[in-house]
């Protein structure tokens, strides 16, 4: 009853009802050399950390251990964050769970909490004035999982006014753990392609990102099912891809489609898109390096015959971040392409696996795509 | 590292990814007598419960005591709870926080857990087959907060290919604590929309959603401001509005236009519709009785010529809960307004402060508004 005590209260007296219940207060405070206080009420917890999720220089540290004030509130001033976005997590004597008063995002399987460090100066990142373009979900019947799926779709800004027109579509996947929610809540789709379709460095078009899981409900535990067991080509090439080119003004051909995706999303893109070189004419891979890489056999064998290849593929973009445990592989699948002669474009910045080099992928790799 | 370890294990051993990381795990088990299983991984806690937040038969009790099992998991098989939304929290040691194996919603000013109990059978809100409506987050300008806004906009099925239709609006609010999502993922507007519109039950129609906390940037503090600083209406008249007739296929005039929220939203309906009567005719109140109800003076005085309000307002709908703890203030005000003749809609149905009910509101009111 104390609970709908409180809401009655906050219902009859309203001032209160925005001080204590505003959106906006879901963000800890970040100071002016983006160091970040946090602060957990565990009045009875003896030891009390945040566990960064990312490299140590992500938040200054791999993990912090909170003090406890006399008010009973524990808290901690991290290092100075770098700019960008960094999942993270406390630690209550070892049970681990979100920050109950930091934004949440769909991440490591579960909702996790998410730091938006800002950067010194306006970014490619940052949203500007209108027109700004629109992020739909779009629910559809799939055979392949009976199941109703939800898949998130980016289209430009005018899209909605200017009804002749019709528009190259890039399939775009989020990583393991992550879900059709990624791409817009922590990579920030929208501002990026926003500000690069009104600077005319990129193609408007529309991106359609859908889960990269699409389980077998036939698997031996559907709610758990194995790889094998992932029905996402099946899904994207039969199910998704029809739905959108019935629903939304897309130019039609293989010139007008691109996959890409970041992490396992690379991998599904690559394969995905070179077993189906009739629907797809470019193909990103941002932060998928594999160490087995094998030029020879890579991918249905993809790369054996170069004149196909080059035949078929406008674009083959690869990206890695220099501090990325999996940038050692990136790095050796593009020496053996440059090697063979493949043609496909090697972008290197600074950064790990984390969403700030993969919102530098997609701002590089959207001026390549669907371009003459 | 060793975060990156197992991230690099994940990608490397595709089978994991799928087994460890979908999203599908992503809710406690409820068996066929809709008894949940809450499981924590707290080892070194003394004492975990789980807080039902609604009434206390959502969940069967209003908390539950967690057993610690040899294996360190504590765990609790709840009572039978009722079909429907229920907010839930856990609490650990004192420290309440969300469910890290729970879905998580926009509620009580944060991330909370929330439960989904099913029906026995099929129900108003479980999704049929196509066509389905689309759900689009538009993001927009706004000189009232001086901020980017999103509002999400429902848009019927068959929107985006009957491109000479028209539709009439519908702005719909949520409750305090909530935020514009609520409408969608709680309350599934969608998938009852669909069916009523499938059903010929309900005029297809554009439902729009934005958030009801509207703070002026000269408030004292802006990331907390009081009541007296929320720009809600001002944002809605003058930039919402246009925003939404500028970039949808929108009806024009009052005739076309409703507004209606619950609780918190329910406040903000009659008191900006009612305001607005040039703009709309129509106004819904879901669980948003006010004990201090007075017939002379509520919402401007617009109860005292009849002839007036009857002229103008073609519905005035107002729905409560018998077991809310607005139901008697609700009561009293249908009661006043029936006692002078001003004609509306009363429903009363089983069910609290709870979205159970106020979907069941949408329903309801969905086929009464935009009608001949």
């Amino acid at each position: 009853m104390s609970r709908l005590l409180l809401f009655s209260l906050l219902y009859l007296f309203p001032p209160f009802i925005l001080a204590g219940f505003s959106q906006l207060m879901n963000s800890p405070p970040i100071d002016s050399e983006n160091r970040v206080t946090l602060t957990v009420n565990a009045p009875n917890a003896k030891e009390v950390k945040v566990i960064n999720l990312s490299d140590t220089d992500a938040m200054g540290a791999a993990e912090y251990s909170l003090s406890k004030g006399e008010d009973g509130i524990w808290s901690v001033q991290t290092n100075p964050c770098r700019p960008g976005f960094h999942y993270y997590n406390l630690s209550i004597d070892g049970f681990e769970c979100a920050d109950p008063k930091s934004q949440l995002y769909f991440g490591w399987g579960k909702w996790t909490s998410g730091l938006e460090v800002p950067e010194p100066t306006p970014s490619f990142y940052t949203p500007r004035g209108e027109p700004k373009g629109e992020v739909t979900t779009h629910w559809y019947s799939s055979s392949a999982t009976n199941t109703t799926r939800k898949c998130l779709i980016y289209t430009p800004p005018g899209y909605r006014s200017q009804t002749g027109v019709k528009y190259p579509v890039l399939y775009l996947q989020h990583g393991a753990g992550e879900s059709e929610l990624g791409w817009t809540m922590q990579g920030k789709v929208n501002v990026i392609m926003d500000n690069l379709i009104a600077e005319g460095k990129a193609k408007p078009m529309i991106i359609v990102m859908d889960n990269g899981y699409a389980a077998d409900p036939a698997s031996s535990n559907p709610s758990r099912p194995e790889a094998k067991d992932n029905r996402f080509e099946e899904n994207l090439i039969n199910e998704l891809m029809p739905a959108v080119e019935a629903n939304y003004r897309t130019l039609t051909g293989r010139k007008y489609r691109a996959i890409a995706g970041l992490s396992m999303g690379a991998g599904q893109a690559q394969r995905v898109g070179f077993a189906h070189l009739d629907l797809f004419s470019a193909i990103g891979a941002f932060s998928g390096g594999a160490r087995d890489f094998d030029i020879e056999t890579a991918f249905g064998g993809i790369f054996q015959d170069e004149d196909y290849f080059h035949k078929q593929v406008d674009l083959y973009w690869i990206g890695c971040g220099e501090q990325d445990f999996l940038y050692e592989g990136a790095k050796m699948q593009h020496l053996a392409l440059a090697g063979k002669g493949i043609q496909h474009e090697w972008h290197v910045m600074q950064g790990s696996h984390e969403w700030q080099v993969w919102r530098r992928h997609l701002y590089e790799f959207a001026q390549k795509v669907f371009q003459p």
